[in-house]
């Protein structure tokens, strides 16, 4: 007798029973035919990269997890070069600056992968989820276009999976850059007070107000106008505030930033973006610094707690750590397992079957055997995901195991049945049951989809 | 400027292009589908486990990665309890114990994941790989007809990838084991005498001989029966071979075997695999002790070097690690990254498009850009993946961009066609041209599929 070890759930390290898989896995397919409905080709990266190419920006040490070998001599380094990611975008950046010369640019591509966080794990918080990415990548430039497909892609994707009300909010950090700018700030004093107002939902605006005079060293009458400008797009709307902002002409910088947003705006219109699946958000600007224009938000309007669970921007440089050459873009990423398994707590995403099977062929009599296996061939053969009852059971356990796997056709054929060359088929959502020829089956089955 | 970080390839860390990940997913979606279709349930285990868990059959240590925290304090221990798992069959087992109150059985699952091994890596061996699993899972016990499925999943997997001809090489421990007791072998010597067989198509006749001499105590007459006895299913057709086993009547145990093997070629045959497809070969045994029953193995008939390339068997205990409840189950294993690189490689399968953009709407006119966006979203709409060309350049860039992407339409339309109210549509597969109205656009697209 071995020693058991008895299994027990690993704190974020997310896992599913096969219900609940099995909607996980309908939404990473609406992700990734989403994706791949606006051209973006398919991507996969190794888990693991050097720990260099992780490193090289720096800053995430601290949840990076290093790959060392389980059984080394006492003599030996059991210690590897690497480790695994923690996000799609470096391992992209790593990827296109070691590949450029063998892909097309612009370079179109999406990334659906786990990552791992070696974090201590908070509520919510996950040591391996899965992320959704995409990015448009140029060599030297790109176009504001792929600006304005990036709400249109988020758009369809949480349309099509059905997450509820969702609103896209969007800004440009050229725009605010310019405008703190027109209040005399340095490039120092810019970059602080970005950091603060990324903070405005999570601290509130008068903790904010005092991250600006205090860290940024902006006036309070500074503060409050930064503040009042903010505010306004919330309750403007977007042609309203669009207006607004072109008539301030601020400066260069400013003036540059709100024609990005207004360009991008109107395209998003022109690719079937309806208005009330966007919003214009001045207080949107992203921590990182690595985003230079456009940047994104997507908000659940009935889970605002979950922050935002599509997030993204333009960039001039992916990958500066990698090659000298310039490389600008704009991504999105969508932190899917936080999204899905919330959704699925909250009930807006059910579960249905524990099974993909669509029929089950029982097996009343067992010296049947050969036509029952013959019927789920000619099932199978026209696509129907079936499974043959394996064990001897009586027919009443068999419909309750396919009533339990959420199985919805049960195929039932005893001596009367063969006897007429029949089979009957029964509808366990509805009870209702129907005798027809074994050949008509697939596609009887079929229509009551 | 950072210093830059020139990237290099991973050794062992497979990275493919566009074009090959494009034909690298289709054969994931093959594998995924047709297990489903035999009703397979999804399932999804994270990528580590507790050490104690991957340790827990022992034997494996010298290839599992161990996970650190890359910045721990000096006086911080960076060590963490998990590793990486090495195959998917010790974390079902540890799921199914864990979950097994919540499961229905016969549980039917499906595992497509990533495995990680800390080998140094030879030729063709990978540290990162894709299995691809599927497993019939009991409560005290699993119907025989459970091992008669397998290889027609196999079937049914490897004929819809088009990977060329292959058998399914089957045969039965059972059957096997109690060959070598007929010699008078003890169960150590028994053992010894199978994993030389296992070696044979490694190591030769001559030294799998010397093996049973000198390890598995045989004498040269018992080596030469043995050795005869397993050559007996090499030139013999299924029904000849299965009645002379019939006919042998050993003892128990091997009757038994025979009885299993003949009942699941039966059913095989039943569940609709042709005879050009699996052969009974006795020389198959496996060499995990793990395995009790049916045994498999696929070779593909023209890369023989490549071994088997996908591989299970009947199994009396899954989880004797982690729980005292007896589960049963029988399963196979797709080592598919080796198999769909090697066919990549040998030009089995051919990559095409290096995007899935079907049609590229073209942007000749940058004053009519809302009208092309337009065309692309009535485009996606239909569910046609679509790209705009985003960049500013001259019409034959824009399909020079399309043909080198692989993309086959491309739709142009300048001042002659909007004062027509029609667009072009180019094939560029064939060079055809044909002027239509933008509404007719998506369903002659996809007449020409």
């Amino acid at each position: 007798m071995p020693t058991i070890i008895t299994p027990k759930p690993m704190s974020g390290f997310p896992e599913l029973l096969p219900a609940e898989q099995i909607v996980f896995n309908r939404c990473l397919d609406t992700v990734r035919r989403t994706f791949e409905l606006f051209g973006f080709a398919p991507l996969e990266t190794p888990a693991v990269e050097r720990k260099e190419v992780l490193t090289s920006k720096g800053g995430n040490e601290k949840e990076i997890y290093a790959l060392s070998r389980l059984a080394a001599r006492p003599d030996e380094d059991a210690s590897t070069e690497y480790a695994l990611h923690f996000d799609l975008t470096v391992p992209l950046a790593r990827y296109v600056a070691q590949h450029k010369e063998k892909l097309v640019f612009p370079f179109r591509r999406y990334q659906i992968q786990k990552v791992w966080r070696g974090e201590r794990p908070q509520a919510g918080r996950y040591r391996e989820l899965y992320q959704c990415d995409i990015d448009v990548i140029g060599r030297g430039s790109v176009s504001l276009l792929a600006d304005a497909e990036m709400p249109v892609v988020i758009y369809h994707v949480f349309t099509a999976m059905g997450v509820g009300p969702f609103v896209v909010r969007l800004s440009n950090r050229r725009l605010i850059q310019g405008f703190f700018e027109s209040l005399g700030l340095s490039p120092e004093q810019i970059t602080a007070a970005l950091h603060a107002v990324d903070d405005l939902e999570k601290i509130g605006v008068d903790k904010v107000r005092a991250l600006l005079v205090d860290k940024a060293g902006l006036s309070p009458d500074s503060a409050a106008r930064a503040l009042a400008f903010i505010a306004s797009s919330e309750h403007m709307g977007t042609e309203a505030l669009l207006g607004h902002l072109a008539s301030l002409n601020l400066n260069e910088r400013f003036n540059q930033g709100v024609a990005e947003l207004c360009s991008v705006v109107q395209n998003m219109r022109s690719l079937g973006m309806p208005d009330n699946a966007f919003k214009v958000d001045l207080s949107i600007v992203r921590g990182l610094d690595y985003y230079t224009g456009t940047v994104y938000e997507t908000r659940l309007l009935e889970h605002p707690d979950l922050g935002s669970v599509c997030s993204g921007g333009r960039y001039d440089d992916l990958a500066s750590y990698f090659t000298t050459e310039k490389l600008p873009g704009v991504g999105i990423s969508i932190g899917l397992s936080r999204l899905v398994l919330r959704l699925l707590e909250a009930g807006v995403l059910k579960p249905n079957a524990a099974t993909p099977t669509q029929v089950l062929v029982t097996t009343l009599d067992p010296s049947r055997l050969r036509e029952y296996l013959g019927i789920a061939a000619s099932l199978r053969a026209h696509g129907l995901p079936t499974e043959v009852y394996l064990e001897q059971a009586r027919i009443g356990d068999q419909l309750k195991y396919a009533s339990r796997k959420g199985i919805r056709f049960a195929v039932i054929a005893g001596e009367t049945e063969f006897a007429q060359g029949q089979v009957k088929v029964k509808d366990l959502s509805s009870g209702f049951e129907h005798v027809l020829q074994p050949d008509q089956l697939p596609a009887w089955v079929k229509e009551q989809r």
